[in-house]
């Protein structure tokens, strides 16, 4: 983009302005020290926990301070959006606080609770296409058909702006912070919270987070301008951007002093962390920025981590907890192949009570063994304690004669 | 209980000492204000989020409180407690920051979590019996036999000393509460809220909740002494206790307003309402306070919901939500019986797409219908917006002329 414009956009942000005009409609996230991370990790970790923001996540912040600095024509056309998750809540909690009219596109694919929750705050919702970027054509559409005002997600200095009121909480709460670290998707949020940072404390280190399968920004990065991926690949829905913004993306260059990646089994663990130690619900979006506090190489540093949301489905959120439990060998399941007689179930149930494996499933298939006809299969889950105890069980079961499967 | 005894312990009970030493070991827990309950109940309501508290749970104020009080010949004696819970994470994180050696007995069936929780707080766990009242006779039978101190998980003037510390902070924070709303299991939560929030403003309602399945107290009241249930059956294990202490009682009946008892239903209600809209993980017994606030008959009162504890194991939790989407209707699983011949899953899937389901389980059995060998059986499960879109999908299946039958 046009470097000018650039400088000219970047200095017209006025936080402290836009802390004022949200200081309403917003809570004041406070941080929470995180003992177990700060002891893992050599360094002092704080959480600043969006999550527990109005709407579930920190977007609220940009979309009502660029629906709020809307002209009054501009605010009786009506507002169009397109999202697929925390914008399209953002928009419509705060079009309705302003009272204007939205209308949001959503893909078809949205789960409904998301769907709800946008209409549920006053907003039309209209679902078209099959993933992202058809509602955000259709949303354009609109904007031109029917004279809409169209809300960008990220593009948009008013919506920087917004963000960047995070980082005046996190300074006031933490004068001293060293690093801040935050997920990327397009951009918006690192960039507001980078600029309003560093024109705090210059010597503040911002650190963006990217999930593997959506490296957006390095990318860009890498080629010097913004570029778009084919197709982007994560559990981190609320990241999975293919393409950064000409705006976020100059400023990300200039404010930002590293971008670590993240993998999706590396954010998975960061959510059960947040889970088992601080009882609290992070999308997967947002917890990125707790799963890069372990891969940075640093000690005695303060480090605020921004869970940036807690908007999970709740089908998503009961596989990500079996999946990490799975994945953490507190859960195993294996096979074993019995001979077809009465007896045998004792015999492994036994064994399995003796090593203090609580089975929390059981299946007992007749017709696995096609090629044995005296033997059944059993298929059974249990409840460990991590792989040691899994080694214990396997060879408990086999001095008992048994082979396992793993399943 | 011996009346003057009882008055001479509840007037040595001083919770500001208490909050003095409790303030370097424990999170002074903000209030949390809930919109949506509040709307929905036309009150105020507010969340004392104890699940945030250090070691997951308010035990900790008590426990630390108690130990703390200790003489030096006492701990030099080690402890001794008996829990499968949350009383053991608060001894053990206690006995630890003091320097003292703890020992806690736990039933054998205690999820593997709590246990290794308590290790890592640095004590000595012992597995014993298999339910709370064995573990307890085992740890009473170590303090006679080793001369260990007993730290009593409620029926103890210095444990219900630190509870009380929740009323100071919550008066401070919201001084013209109305209601303090607390689940009841032994009573030592509920004791110490009572007597130090009625000592600041004699005016203020305590009510105290209880499960349907363990009304511990309310049946006390009726026969007007202690008295001990034959059994307990909950899924609020925090709270499953079978007899209240004889000091706990006489507070209770001084002190307390009211007991509201709430189902196990309710109780997974109340515990879905604190994932989806505040994004914060209770356990059972600490979310019956949040479910009995629906069942007041009150109008703009403020009132505050003690949420007492976070600690519930990752695989009780993937249960609750699935129970809970059931429950409201958010997943919907039935059967039908299908010729065997292809096109019909594909009229199947078509049919539950138009109607917006979104499948998440499959399951295609051709061995069910054994008495008609020309049909297969499919088992759905899908994701639905609640209970008229589940009426909407049977009728339009019904249509197409399947038979279809609730799973």
């Amino acid at each position: 983009m046009d470097k000018e414009l650039y400088l000219s956009q970047v200095k017209k942000i006025d936080f402290d302005e836009a802390e004022k005009r949200l200081s309403k409609v917003i809570r004041k996230t406070r941080l929470i020290y995180s003992r177990e991370l700060s002891e893992e990790t050599n360094n002092y970790i704080y959480i600043k926990p969006e999550n527990l923001q109005n709407t579930g996540s920190f977007k609220i912040r940009g979309a009502y301070n660029r629906i709020f600095k809307l002209t009054e024509e501009e605010k009786e056309r009506g507002l169009i959006a397109s999202s697929a998750g925390n914008h399209a809540q953002g928009v419509a909690y705060s079009a309705n606080k302003a009272g204007v009219k939205a209308t949001i596109v959503m893909p078809n694919t949205t789960p409904l609770i998301k769907v709800e929750a946008t209409k549920r705050f006053g907003a039309e919702v209209i679902l078209h296409g099959d993933c992202y970027d058809e509602a955000y054509l259709k949303a354009r559409e609109l904007e031109e058909e029917k004279g809409y005002v169209f809300i960008h997600p990220f593009n948009d200095p008013d919506v920087i702006e917004g963000q960047g009121t995070i980082s005046l909480e996190i300074l006031e709460e933490l004068k001293d912070a060293d690093y801040i670290l935050a997920p990327i998707g397009g951009g918006g949020l690192i960039s507001g919270i980078a600029i309003a940072a560093k024109r705090i404390n210059p010597g503040i280190k911002i650190i963006g987070v990217e999930p593997e399968g959506a490296r957006t920004l390095s990318n860009s990065m890498t080629y010097g301008e913004p570029v778009c991926l084919d197709k982007v690949y994560t559990i981190a829905d609320g990241v999975a951007v293919k393409e950064p913004g000409d705006l976020t993306f100059e400023i990300i260059r200039d404010y930002v002093d590293e971008i670590v990646v993240v993998s999706d089994y590396e954010i998975m663990e960061a959510f059960l962390i947040l889970l088992d130690n601080h009882k609290l619900i992070g999308e997967n979006a947002g917890v990125a920025s707790l799963a890069a506090v372990k891969k940075l190489d640093l000690k005695y540093k303060k480090i605020v981590s921004v869970i940036s949301g807690g908007n999970i489905d709740v089908l998503t959120l009961s596989s990500m907890i079996s999946r990490g439990l799975i994945a953490r060998g507190r859960i195993f399941s294996f096979a074993v192949e019995l001979p077809d007689r009465p007896g045998e179930l004792v015999k492994i149930s036994e064994t399995l009570a003796r090593e203090n494996a609580n089975v929390i499933k059981l299946e007992h298939n007749q017709l696995r063994s096609i090629d044995r006809f005296m033997e059944v299969e059993l298929k059974v889950t249990v409840e460990t304690n991590g792989p040691k105890h899994i080694t214990k069980i396997i060879k408990a079961l086999n001095k008992e004669g048994y082979e396992v499967f793993e399943a």
